[in-house]
């Protein structure tokens, strides 16, 4: 049997938990694809660190130079993360022609299309599924699975810590602090925290979503992201009697029908706390765990679902690229799905301001006669309607949660409404908004 | 661009919907795979039959022949059905080195090895996406996402008429023949119904599924089934008061981890209704929507959604494997990944009756006193355990339903103390069981 060699770059949970992986089914993988995968050697940062699967001594190198360079690895996988020394591997690699194959979401969202031409330049691929939603083949799905498709629309619950959070605010009405802390404490949670909580993990996520699904790169900066911060068991509480659940969702959507024959597709990409439908599917995926909707003109809707980290089902996305990159190697069809390819239709990313969509808004109000009176006219002028408001009984002059569901208003209206009211005397905090998405 | 010629054969509901999805994404296709799928021309049994997209006159023909054997026909297309004439232009195709797409799982069903032998004598390959669950590219996740894992269990809704069912009778509690007349004048199940109501459809979908994972053809007669003909909408009910939903599954789990180190996987593959937590999100899969549950022992759990059937799902997965196939071609890799691969671990079906689960049954009895411990007595001589009772109050000498739940046994325990049970005097119709899953 053909043998192939690998060198690995990066030997931490992700890098141990494939070299674990290969150790456990390489031979099952050699059996189904036909060529045996070799770990040669692996660069780590310290030889010392603890890691959560053993690396016997004799694979490890502190130069990462000396696995990328050697001219017995046919194939790399950069398992660093970061976006320095991460890049310089990726670069390094397919500058001397190897497949390279990452995990690292932070420097595609940042040098994507720069490292997607290096490595056309130099004849080779960059593989990436295990940058997004780790074990869920998904990035597989939009570009093979649904090859004949255009992507209408995709959700993704794409953070699991920011999942984690909001499962566990709802199941047990805990404030997002408290959950927070002991997720921190249990490990699902990092320290700091901002750059799940915040949004920006499921931004460059989205952003290669969207990009694989559109074949147009959209940049980062593209992506208006909200992140978790806000939301309170109120919120969750007054969403599930309304029939909904708040989920963090990475969203791509093709936003008139239309437009897409006048040779533009508009897009809307971007990143928020929506309320679904609580009997909707993605509203049951729970914990940690990941999941994506996707409707294509084709095929209609479907869902993906699975883990989305952690150092097991990451590896099992890198073995999936492994394979495809040692049958490319052996078959010398190293471009046969290249790592991006440009689509035929022009796209727009629409700015969030533009988007229209239904709003959940809690506001802190002085519980007195005529305050709902006050607000909906501040809606009336900006044209948004209500759908349904919540007002819990309270005592005049205490401050009490007022709940609205309006209709469907542009992004940008909403916001300059709630601006005003938020300036209101009876009006105690800033308003909260979530936007509603139906999924139909 | 490269053009490669594609013949079909076969022009109704799949075959349109194929037609009309090239015509309507061919463009998008070829931007994104480098080559432009032209058709050629189509084999139909009448010019003309009705079908619901049409295909120009000057595509037709009414001989298959005309199109497998066409020297300019590079791929071919068989969307016919049955396993007769289909069977005969798979083989002609193939042995004339054509790579084939087909969406025929009773085909593969019962002549699988064969043809895969026959690909492999002409260098050729069989591409069958879309013989499972329609648009939810499970084939390519299970054999390309997941080449990294063991598939320690697999459960799938793999039949959208009994799911649509299930889901009406749970919803309408409405019984079972009064929903299937209605679906049948929907369109939503066939005249006659049987070989999706009785399971044969799930069967074959569950065997293919099977082989696909463990790397053996487990054939058909090897994989129990019950259908779904025996739930009521008391069955229904006192599952969710139990806090289950009743779904009919197809099966594929490895039943002790310990015996694969022994050189062999025991393996149980059925089709029958089951009980499965209402929580989970496959009890969340309604109407005619298939999902597939996969659990791998390095990706852990995951699910595939989506529609299982109709002209567009099915014709999405069929685009997937035309560009494989084309991929194939054109790069000279027609045996990249062949359709069958076998697997390093032998396998063994383990019969039903030795397999141990939960159990729900519904029986049927006498109100009088001392009912309970005559039933309670076989189950206890049985070794099988209670492990809860819901009797519904009744008035004495009526007939009522008396509902068990019952702990982990052999199934074949289970179905000779239902024997015993169905001849006490105060047992008035043949007992009503069904297996409960919990998934974990």
């Amino acid at each position: 049997m053909e043998v192939l060699n690998l060198g690995m770059v990066g030997g931490g949970t992700v890098g141990s938990g494939v070299f674990h992986a290969l150790q456990q089914n390489g031979a099952l993988l050699a059996a189904r694809i036909g060529i045996r995968i070799h770990v040669r050697k692996v660069a780590v940062k310290s030889v010392e660190e603890p890691r959560p699967y053993p690396i016997p001594r004799r694979f490890l190198t502190t130069n990462w130079r000396e696995v990328v360079e050697d001219p017995q690895v046919q194939l790399v996988t950069e398992l660093v993360g970061g976006t320095t020394v991460a890049r310089e591997v990726v670069e390094t690699a397919l500058r001397l022609g190897k497949p390279v194959i990452t995990a690292n979401k932070a420097l595609l969202s940042a040098h994507g299309p720069a490292l997607f031409a290096e490595a056309e330049r130099h004849g080779t691929n960059l593989y990436f599924e295990a940058s997004v939603c780790g074990g869920i083949p998904i990035l597989k799905a939009l570009r093979e699975g649904f090859v004949g498709n255009r992507v209408t629309a995709l959700y993704g619950i794409v953070n699991g810590t920011c999942n984690y959070i909001l499962t566990r605010m709802t199941q047990e009405r805990a404030d997002f602090q408290t959950v927070l802390r002991e997720a921190q404490q249990e490990g699902y949670a990092e320290t700091p925290p901002d750059l799940d909580i915040d949004g920006h993990d499921a931004q460059h996520k989205t952003g290669i979503l969207a990009s694989l699904a559109h074949g147009h790169w959209i940049p980062a900066d593209y992506i208006a992201v909200e992140g978790i911060r806000a939301i309170t068991p109120l919120d969750l509480q007054f969403a599930a009697q309304l029939g909904y659940t708040i989920k963090l969702l990475g969203i791509v959507k093709q936003l008139k029908e239309r437009a897409r024959h006048q040779g533009e597709v508009p897009l809307q990409v971007s990143v928020y706390p929506a309320l679904v439908p609580s009997d909707h599917v993605l509203a049951r995926v729970q914990g940690v765990y990941n999941a994506v909707f996707v409707r294509g003109d084709v095929v209609g809707d479907t869902l993906f679902y699975g883990r989305g980290a952690g150092k097991d089902a990451t590896a099992s996305a890198v073995l999936s690229d492994l394979a495809d990159a040692a049958l490319d190697v052996r078959l010398g069809t190293r471009r046969r799905r290249p790592a991006f390819v440009k689509g035929p239709d022009a796209v727009r990313v629409v700015p969030l301001d533009d988007v229209v969509s239904r709003s959940f808004v809690r506001l802190s109000v002085i519980d007195q006669p005529g305050v709902l009176a006050r607000i909906a006219a501040v809606f009336g002028r900006a044209r948004i309607g209500i759908a349904s408001v919540i007002q819990p009984e309270g005592h005049t002059g205490e401050v009490v949660p007022l709940i609205l569901m309006l209709h469907e208003a542009p992004d940008g209206a909403v916001r300059k409404a709630l601006d005003r009211i938020a300036r209101l005397p009876v009006v105690k905090a800033p308003p909260v908004r979530f936007r509603v998405e139906s999924l139909t």
